[in-house]
């Protein structure tokens, strides 16, 4: 076996899912005891009897660092993906979806045990998503997943912050993130949600305090984490607990949160918001791709806003159009 | 069991499918050697292989009929489906597609041999699609599968000239007929795909002539039905052998061809046409759920316009929206 010695920009780890999107009222919503905007785990049987209460569906490749990773690639920069699915025909979808795009992945799937992950994912009217998450085959990702070799040719190792709930799965990570460690790489974090805050606040702060370079969180997630009431109070209180915390607002843009300066950046316009699933997986993407490349702080927000943009202009979490040209037609 | 007696609008008969979709260029679709807007049955190993070479893709249930009877349900008739799939993760996806949004749909799974079919779909920048389709499970579609106290329920019986390629489906076709010319039903068949008239032209002539009394065909397909070079010919050669003859003409709307007439109908406008994928079938969900509600062939024809409409303005071949709000809206 030849072992490639190339550098990869970014590597990352999640839970591989396949998500299936379906349009759906707020009414049905809050029928189903679910909060809007929000990601909730579900098991096998409630899996079934969800789906089963839903309209028809598309199925579309999804998972949080997967989206991510997906749009590194897609943005022109060399992507690594580490997380499990089953030998099933939605196994063979997601991993052809991260092929195609030009990202490496090539973790061994299961082959018994639960079926490959899915999302249920309601997108009402406003373009809000809301997820239910049947974890399946991703729960099995293990340390022995972990390629060292892999990791340490990344520039930066990404991780998903809903992995923290499997705990093999979290072991994975804290292995990978040893690694990076060792090998003087960038490792990032982002916190995916305020409830998956809310189940780790302090095993997340530690691996913060000790581990991370660069975090990612929206609003409700990085107040939720440092259990303040403002965004003003978020970046007093995470300034020097990591060197870069990028703080994404939605229609609001982002700030930028270093030792000396918070960088504000726009949002890139959308004329119609179709559906956010992935605009925060996608502003990951531009963000760390011009880390990667040693782009400053400004690109690095601006190549975000971009590659968020074009994701929730349509529906799925994956670019429907080649991001690298994209953002050379925009900076042109 | 209880056996319903309630009529039933439209019962369609089809190869079941699952649509996998993606973007690709004219040159992708040239360099595989398609003829772009066709459709090519493949094998499962030229499945794999132009799988492989796709790029990443969303899943959404298809199937001509299929999506014609999907159609129906939405415009608020009521539809059942005859066609098979296997008991593997796609066809939990077509079955689940097909009874959210209504449709009766009841064929026993076939539990080994092939996966469920597939149809692999290049949609090029234009919005028209070029079709691969390996049939898997459909072709396990058995004259035991048609139901007569089903077919014998249904006002208009619909054939998809795609399963005249299975010899058994094809047998199962002929027994659906034989049930609802006994009961005095209309029956009616899609053209499907000019290569498919090709393959089948004198038994698609033979079951016309004894059988249908509705076709629905495109320019090419007519034409090729009846190897003549214009849809003037076509018109003056298909007078007189079926009841009504819809042949739609894309942007320039259709003509709809009885004994004693015939009525043009404009396409409904759309801004942007994304993917022609289903405009076809949900032609035909109009027209047939117009037919079945006793309307006169000009409301007919307008019912098919806007179904059709919403179905090219996104991708996928199933409507997004309440195909019965969108006519309310658009009538009003």
């Amino acid at each position: 076996m030849t072992v490639s010695t190339d550098r990869i920009d970014v590597v990352g780890i999640g839970n591989a899912m396949v998500d299936v999107l379906t349009h759906e009222t707020e009414e049905f919503v809050a029928a189903q005891g679910l909060v809007k905007g929000s990601m909730t785990l579900i098991d096998a049987d409630r899996a079934t009897e969800l789906y089963n209460q839903m309209g028809s569906a598309i199925e579309v490749s999804g998972g949080s660092a997967a989206n991510t990773i997906a749009g590194v690639a897609s943005l022109g920069g060399t992507g690594a993906y580490i997380g499990k699915v089953r030998n099933d025909q939605l196994g063979d979808i997601f991993a052809h979806d991260m092929r195609s795009i030009g990202v490496q992945y090539g973790v061994p799937r299961s082959t018994e045990g639960s079926p490959t992950g899915r999302c249920l994912i309601l997108v009402t009217p406003d373009g809000e998503r809301t997820l239910s998450t049947f974890l399946g085959a991703s729960v099995g990702l293990t340390p022995d997943d972990i390629e060292g070799s892999l990791v340490r040719r990344a520039r930066i190792l990404y991780l998903e912050g809903y992995l923290w709930d499997p705990p093999a799965a979290k072991a994975a990570m804290r292995k990978a993130a040893e690694h990076a460690i060792a090998d003087d790489q960038r490792v990032s974090l982002t916190l995916s949600d305020s409830f998956c805050v809310d189940r780790h606040r302090e095993s997340f702060l530690d691996l913060i305090d000790s581990s991370v370079d660069v975090l990612f969180a929206n609003e409700e997630e990085i107040t939720s984490l440092l259990e303040v009431d403002s965004v003003e109070a978020a970046i007093a209180g995470i300034v020097g607990r990591t060197e870069i915390c990028v703080i994404t607002q939605g229609a609001a843009g982002a700030s930028i949160v270093t030792a000396d300066r918070v960088v504000q950046v726009p949002a890139d316009a959308v004329d119609h918001v179709v559906d956010t699933t992935g605009a925060g997986d996608l502003y990951a993407s531009g963000f760390l791709v011009g880390l990667a490349k040693g782009h400053d702080l400004e690109m690095c927000g601006r190549l975000g806003s971009i590659a968020a943009a074009e994701i929730i202009s349509h529906i799925g979490p994956r670019p429907e159009v080649d991001l690298a040209e994209l953002v050379a037609s925009k900076l042109r």
